[in-house]
């Protein structure tokens, strides 16, 4: 039994088995009780069917699901001092609004770079000081969630781990907003499941990140599934951002995906920006440089504008 | 040995295997040659290696790959007069370009409905005399051709035959546009070396389109590749046009894609139209009503604005 | 309204939509029927449901889904006499029964070569008189299958063509067994809807042949789905053959996956072996030299006592 | 710099970046070296560079990759302890070796049966000790290791955290053998990648599991790669075992899968086997009952006898 306070009502969600008909017009019935309505998603906090506008996930100043698009940009790996100051600075005057940078590393060889670990937090907390920028870093143990939370604004979930469910039902205790990328060959249901592993233990906050999917396509790393976005917005009420950096691994596609990204109404997109990409310890391949992101961002003006108008026609509707 | 004679110079294609590098030295110094390259992609003829600038296809007043964004419309199959008529009337008004509509079925299963034929044909022709509409419809074997082509203005190859090699072969003679729809487990490599078997063979006016790949994913009937548009459009100079009810099955998606297609730079769209999908013969879950189309014309018009000037500044640059 | 004559019955089937409990009950009433039943399942003829036993195919003297095993071997490519022949011999001698060799030859690439085409079945001719082997080899369009059931004993239609509905539909004439191979990402359902294409239009007798479908996994050429040999037992009558050198394109695996063909209840086997596999004109990684057949042809023996005691089994059930 | 004491000799491993050329020589050249090689695969203690012969890994009296195929058999879930009991008892007579059974279950929903935590690992010890059958069960998180590495014999590292890194480092301490599952959509090259962070975090004794990966495929619930098996005995020494029920979820599927296990040179097979399948909490229609699982491990007795004909064959050599 879950229940979500608002400003005009109180729901209260009784999640279990059997048939329900009797139970609802009882429940409908009792004092005090507007209406009562069975889920029949698999997933039920995080469905449409629970809350029928788009929840606003505020992050400091910034927010996802609201009236703006964010954009969150930074370097795959935290890997020195000057290599982040110097990507935070510049990202924060191109108009990012989060910085991204990864402390633990998930790699697929245990030879590769695997993150500075606490002293990566400690330079996104300095970066964060000194511009401003919200912080948003990947936890990959239930063990770690803890020290996680304590240095970022956003905690991420990252693709490979969407999955691990003693993971995903950790978040809950530390108040802080989850971001969870879909797994490389999750179902958009397996998404949405593994975002109820969030919200029915205890953290709402959760904003969803489509970064592409494995196909048999391998001119790019991955396939970005665009379609998961409006499929997604019919679905659920948390905010959907797109990374399509991971997505396909090649940083002059990145541009053109942005605009689409905006055209198609997703609430922010993930970039990954290096001072020099081609010495990047990860993903160099896929990262802008500094005036690469500048120039992408100044691209997407006029879409924004457009994205804005279109997010208030749906908000005031 | 191919040539292709334009205004202001003749390319002369030769197609063999070994190393070349002598050779190109010897025709370099050949009086009235310009240059002479060795194009390392295994497509030749439809890569950019050989034509820098993307090729513009004219149908009638419409074209592909060039100042304007082409959208083609209308019902999965030609089903009888009065359906092809009045929606052809429905989005010629909407701003459509093209007439879509099949004649020649390729169904899964031999006891769905398999098409028109020839009677299908003369009703795409009658449709166009009354409104003007270039005339765009599918053939599956190379029998027939000939007889597609005298109604068609463009000859759509479909994506189970995208590796129908006697198919692509044939095409050459007819002297009309041929758009090929990318297979739905090919690579955008295959997807080029099917192209190529097409100019190769003596027809240099082919449209790609991007339909949506197969993949885990079952949400959505497939899942549309928009990372191949800005990728395609590196590797070639041929116009590529998007899909998106074929990609996903779902009409209520399609606005949606329809405007990430003009945001990621595609020259064009392919969508389905019906005037009441419900009863359509075959892909009635991803057509449009009449309404739909009309407003999703109405909702893209900002963005091919915004499209316009951004391929003026191509064309220019 | 098709019927099949057998020694003790005549089965008439009549393919069509609607209710037909009624129907069904009447037939049943009438003189001379035994039962009347209505099949389930989308492909009818080929389904399980219409014939409980498995259908055995006859090629000269061997045969598919009868009480023996049936290896099929040769060359992707006739090349010239000399390669044809010496193949021919040796996979006869190492027990064979049916060459295979491309005359017609689907090729990703327009500059890969083609095949010989009717210079290359001539040979297949001249090979069977010399050897007594039986023939398969492809067909890739419609017009030419008059042309390749004259020289060949079985037909054809490769993974490209699986739903190249205006081939499916022309085999019915030609009175020749068609082997239908799977296409790549083709999904059981639709294998046998294709057969269900052959059937309907006349031929009932189609081999099936799994030769590996697309998957994210590079590391083999395909992916061998080996599970679709008992599901397809399940679903239809008609024999099934395994192609493990297409699956994974890497000879050494073959000998392995030919042994799992046997144990897992294939009705058959087809290799590539070739003369001198480094110059082989396709395919060469992936076949097996004339040594290497004939160990894996003794390898299998011991494998294929346990099939024949299996298959009696089955049969005498 | 890691090292692996023998009886014969001691092999001491280096991992780091740089061309060794030089340093190989200088090695060879030192006393007490008998040669010094580069392993030029990305994994490096799982290769058959580092390690010619097959590993065997012993579980008490049984063992995975000797000269003995090992049957792992049990429920999907451990519900309670009558049936647990029931099924140890009744998979030990019929000859498994190993029971399985899941104490931490990884579901896709959060309000699916999640398991019975430390309680089932009770049960399955009192399994052990009743019927003399080891343990092998799953672990989800690193903070679980060293309690389920107390009851289990075998740890299991399911599917969805193949790519768990730091459920990975974590066996390290606990000496035991641990199994790891195929991720649904990971590269065979991925998965000796996981095994190679087990190794080189200290744990050497790591047997590898096929269980099917993800494909477009919807008749069966994965896709059974049966050519990652000789594929992985090319690059591996470690042991690798089939599991067909998650592969194919179709129990019927199951006995010609184990057969072609069998066949195709794994060294064990797992199967799920439930006193009442429809009643299981999990997983229900991929498990076998009592007899079922009888009746396959009868039938698989005369390939047994191949295959340890076969092993002495290769082991002798």
């Amino acid at each position: 039994m879950h229940s979500i306070r608002g400003d005009e009502r109180v729901v209260i969600a009784a999640v279990g088995v059997g048939d329900v008909t009797h139970c609802l017009e009882s429940l409908e019935a009792a004092p005090g009780v507007e209406s009562a309505v069975r889920i029949s998603a698999p997933y039920k906090f995080v469905s449409r069917e629970y809350k029928a506008e788009k929840s606003e996930i505020r992050v400091d100043g910034a927010s996802f699901g609201g009236g703006e698009f964010t954009v969150i940009a930074g370097p795959c790996s935290v890997e020195n001092e000057k290599q982040l100051m110097t990507t935070a600075i510049a990202v924060a005057r191109s108009g990012a609004r989060l910085l991204r940078g990864g402390a633990f590393k998930p790699r697929t060889s245990p030879y590769d770079f695997q993150g500075l670990e606490e002293e990566g937090l400690k330079l996104l907390r300095k970066a964060r000081q000194e511009t401003g920028l919200s912080i948003i870093t990947e936890v990959m143990s239930d063990r770690d969630v803890d020290l996680v939370a304590e240095y970022a604004d956003v905690v991420q979930v990252g693709a490979r781990n969407m999955q691990n469910f003693a993971l995903l039902k950790s978040p809950g205790k530390v108040g802080k907003p989850v971001m969870l990328k879909r797994g490389l060959s999750s179902t958009i249901k397996e998404l949405l499941l593994s975002a109820e592993y969030v919200t029915s233990h205890g953290n709402p906050e959760v904003i969803l990140c489509e970064r592409g999917i494995r196909t048999f396509e391998t001119a790019t790393r991955n396939t970005l599934d665009i379609g998961a976005v409006p499929l997604l917005n019919e679905l659920t009420h948390l905010p959907v951002v797109l990374d399509p950096a991971h997505a396909t691994g090649k940083s002059s596609l990145i541009p053109a995906l942005a605009r689409a990204a905006v055209a198609v109404g997703a609430d922010g997109l993930m970039v990954e920006v290096h001072p020099c990409p081609e010495e990047a310890f990860s993903d160099g391949a896929q990262s802008l440089t500094f005036e690469q992101f500048d120039e992408l961002m100044r691209g997407l003006r006029p879409y924004l504008e457009l994205w804005r108008e279109q997010r208030r026609a749906v908000m005031a509707s």
